[in-house]
């Protein structure tokens, strides 16, 4: 069996047949790396129609990763997804509470999810951050109730949540807010797709 | 704004929707369990189809799992996925090498994959173990060799590379394979779906 085995000559090839596959879109050629980054971690062309900007959402974001801004996470696959060799040399921290002993507590007395509770404490500290949600609708749900009661307002919001309770309201909520935004339309979304879209910017910085 | 915010009746509504989305399918009810957690982790329906599993994949799965069998992953997302409470109390290690020296000087050298030069590495260890490679499909590829060489048999070979270089023919192969195989016909796949498949057998032990 002959196949590739230089990662860079897998990615380049990759990109030219999604490239091939997906054709010409309506979008600046920042948010079109973001889209086919999407559809190379998830194999689905499918999903390239989906995915939606706020119209400052990519310059906000590589502008914001650049200086050093930090990334919360809903869940840790996404945090371990995210390439730390590009965000550390810039300062950026990398967190996720959902297994903090105060979350685990608070969640067990609520009832709620870890993910939103974890949101709820931590909105304080959103102000210019990037978030990353690739799992949890209640997170999404629970940033933009921060973000309309004035406790925050993030950089950039990377709001993919997946599954079929909740996630495509949670998204769509998502997209009326004035925050900088980058989303998925439906059911579709999860961690891999929250990390290719933040690597995508990160691998976009100056 | 209105949702459910209680982890429990979120999966129960969630996978009663996917139920009837998907309507009967000719599957066993363990493998059924399967393809619904794939479907609810990338809320993409049109997956369940192209999910195939070699006739005796489930039933090893768990009951490898079950023993305490280790499980080998491709990249470190899929590693952080997989739900340790359900894992460590029956004695499996989980592993990936992707980020130890040896692999690393070894790829630099080579010019390959870190995700095949590991699994080159670690394929004398795989007897009786599970495999969950959700990334690379070349890691899939030295793995089959292995096999073939008569190095090693896996108790189970969690098979979902994704992409549009190698994933697909990975796949194929893999399913010509006597060794239990679950596999995602073509492109999809991804760490989150291979992590789907793993906790949904690890959640079926008895």
């Amino acid at each position: 069996m002959e196949y590739i085995t230089n990662p860079q000559a897998i990615e380049d090839k990759s990109m030219a047949i999604i490239a091939n596959q997906l054709g010409p879109l309506k979008l600046s050629e920042a948010e079109q790396k973001v889209v086919m980054r999407v559809v190379h971690t998830t194999g689905d062309v499918d999903i390239a129609p989906l995915v939606k900007f706020h119209p400052s959402a990519v310059t906000a974001g590589i502008e914001a990763l650049s200086q050093g801004a930090s990334i919360y996470c809903d869940v840790n696959m996404v945090l371990t997804g995210i390439n730390k060799k590009l965000l550390q040399p810039r300062g950026g921290q990398l967190l996720c509470a959902i297994h903090d002993e105060t979350v685990i507590e608070e969640a067990k007395r609520t009832g709620e999810t870890r993910a939103m509770t974890a949101f709820r404490l931590l909105a304080p500290q959103f102000n210019g951050a990037v978030i990353a949600i690739g799992n949890a609708p209640t997170a999404l749900f629970e940033l933009i109730k921060a973000i309309e009661a004035g406790i925050c307002r993030p950089a950039l919001i990377v709001g993919v949540p997946v599954g079929f309770v909740g996630a495509a309201e949670s998204k769509e909520l998502l997209s009326t807010l004035s925050v900088p935004y980058i989303t998925i339309e439906g059911t579709k979304g999860g961690s891999t797709v929250a990390v290719a879209i933040i690597n995508s910017l990160l691998l976009q910085m100056p």
